[in-house]
């Protein structure tokens, strides 16, 4: 039997394989629908098949293999990440979910028939970028797909269902690649955290008890532009002061509370120059928090600040809710399961609420989810220095391996 | 004779016909050594010739109109303001300076021989939005011309001592259009004030104190860029929020001293997006007082404040000086004669220092000079929406005329 450590130096090298099938050969980009994503999806199920799971490339281009229980009442049980990239991407984000869920799957140790159907899948399309939708390929399997979005174009105006014709997809068949939410046993997925805090606290592995749910808001601050030099500090109306004012306002209320994060990431000065007292600023606001609550207060507590320091300093206010997702809770039996496996592999159980989205998000309305994420360098994600350590890919693997069995024997 | 408001009228017809003379047709630009520029030049020239000077455009295209006086020992008062031009400027920024002065030359009332040369000068480029300089034409007849400007080109690779050719001036004769420090008099320049102080206060005119002095500063906040939902509050080194604190701290500064202004006028995120932490920040810092050590101060302070904010935050800081100029007194005795001209003409005496820059700066490095602000709409300028009211440019006759009376009795 191999160690967990040459498991994950053969995770590695598939991840590697499959990081080496890109749009552009001087990066990692592998977006749905392209050249490059054929071939992926194409090499993802050679590795299915060769472990001799059934295969096939559902409706929206998912690659799905299947282990199959003799237990007529059997539900499904899905081991899942994504295949598809963002422009310039890590190698981690999304395949190495794939890639560990083959080497579970491979070296699982079965003494009595499967008494649930085990399947794996590879989710088309996460990141959205071509079409700047999420979660196309997991909104397929959860029976969420929304019909409108085949109509959307990409950039170079070919419409979402002229993709999926190309790939061997089929938009009249969508329906049919669902789940349906009894059959369902659960949900697992392993991703790096693209976050710090386990980096920062030296942990390889931790559970995620919840999505942190999102508003994301645009701000413009309309004041009144003026001569750098002639305006008296007292007369100014200044919107990129009002701006500045806000962003600190929400970086403080963000502090003050533990499952809570607000980020103003854009910040446009109108017709800038430097002799110029800025008379309009637009401004993104993003604000997370994993309890709906917490997030509401939050919304509207900003957006009472913001009017004020509009009056305060005579700035008309222009706010503009853009997007909104709830928080989703993951599911307390199978994350308490993974707790254990963590406990009992010798590791400290952390639990982590996931800043980011991910395919749990709308499998979360179907099935039970779990999820474990897995500590990645400094933190960095979306980018070419996203890295994970072996030693925590060989920790990865041990637990999930526990996790699976347990669940098998419970 | 005319009354100050006939004359007013007179003024302001001269100030549209130098309006209609544009590079463009649908807005009001003129800058130096362009078609229109030539055209505007030639026009000023003819209203010298038709009031009985003696003309000539030197040779940085300055127009220049003298009324000499028959004293072998007699020096030169200067009337003057700048013909050239912003893009889509307004109408009276400039052109008004000159059209007074030649309105105050044609109703000079004269007694007694002209105990100085009177000269009226039209200076080519103020603004410098041709070649990104300052003050070309009045650097000319100050002697302060560098020649190393010449070779400078516009955005076309044009360099300046072509387009000197191209207008009839000669890079070879700067020195000689210069006025020697000896022959000077005295400067005097009627300005809209370009600020809003007048026109809140409801008040004419003023007598310009000093011309503030400046310093732009480029300064870079080099923080970590991050995932803004994955990244906790605490370990955020977020360079925008650095540089709003550090806007925000410019403005109290300010806003606590009555002779100092500060501005980040321009404000840009590297890299920015909804849901990214900014990593790095560029902004500009314009700070400008009519005091000098309260202007070192000010810069000393604010980059203090700028290092303990990256410090706090473990956001890197770069601080680069782009530009300084020093504050400059305007002439106690000439400012006082107006100041007298404008109490007896019957208006409140109200003393102002110019946030921006004059042809009086380079001037007042070889001669005593003396600025008069005149009211504009809302504090507008360098916009079509810039407006004078006539009533307010008969005022400014009326004390410019006392002015030049008692300047000539003295």
């Amino acid at each position: 039997m191999n160690t967990y450590l040459e498991r994950a130096e053969n995770v590695l090298t598939k991840i590697n394989q499959l990081a080496a099938i890109s749009e552009d050969p001087s990066c990692i980009t592998r977006t749905f629908g392209t050249e490059a994503f054929r071939q992926g999806s194409g090499l993802i199920q050679e590795w299915m098949q060769a472990i001799g799971l059934q295969t096939q490339a559902d409706a929206i281009g998912n690659v799905r293999g299947r282990l199959i229980s003799p237990d007529p009442n059997a539900k499904t049980f899905v081991l899942a990440s994504h295949m598809d990239t963002v422009v310039n991407a890590g190698k981690f984000d999304g395949p190495m979910g794939i890639i560990m869920a083959l080497d579970l799957v491979k070296h699982l140790k079965l003494d009595k028939p499967l008494p649930f159907h085990l399947e794996l899948i590879a989710f088309s399309d996460e990141e959205g970028v071509r079409f700047h939708t999420t979660y196309l390929g997991s909104k397929v399997v959860a029976g969420l797909f929304d019909k409108q979005l085949l109509d959307k174009p990409d950039a170079n105006g070919i419409p979402l269902k002229d993709v999926l014709a190309q790939i061997g997809g089929d938009a009249d068949k969508l329906t049919a690649s669902a789940i349906l939410k009894d059959d369902w046993l659960g949900y697992f997925e392993i991703h790096i955290e693209q976050g710090p805090v386990l980096y920062e606290r030296n942990i390889p592995i931790a559970v995620v008890t919840a999505i942190a749910g999102q508003k994301r808001i645009e701000i413009t601050f309309l004041g009144m532009a003026g001569h750098a030099g002639t305006v008296p500090m007292a007369m100014r109306q200044d919107a990129l002061c009002a701006a500045a004012e806000f962003a600190l306002e929400a970086e403080k209320l963000a502090g003050s509370q533990p499952d809570l994060v607000a980020t103003v990431g854009k910040l446009h000065v109108v017709n800038s120059a430097s002799n110029v007292i800025p008379g309009e600023v637009v401004c993104s606001l993003d604000v997370r928090s994993n309890d709906e609550i917490t997030l509401t207060k939050a919304y509207q507590s900003l957006h009472q600040i913001c009017l004020s320091i509009g009056q305060k300093r005579a700035v008309a206010i222009n706010w503009m809710l853009i997007q909104e997702t709830a928080p989703v809770a993951c599911d307390p039996a199978l994350s308490n399961l993974l707790a254990q496996a963590i406990d009992n592999s010798g590791y400290d159980v952390v639990r982590l609420v996931s800043g980011a989205g991910h395919d749990a998000v709308p499998i979360s309305q179907v099935a039970p989810v779990a999820m474990l994420f897995v500590r990645c360098y400094k933190g960095i994600s979306h980018n070419p220095l996203e890295n994970t350590e072996l030693t925590d890919m060989a920790a990865t693997l041990r637990v999930a391996d526990l996790f699976l069995q347990r669940l098998i024997e419970s």
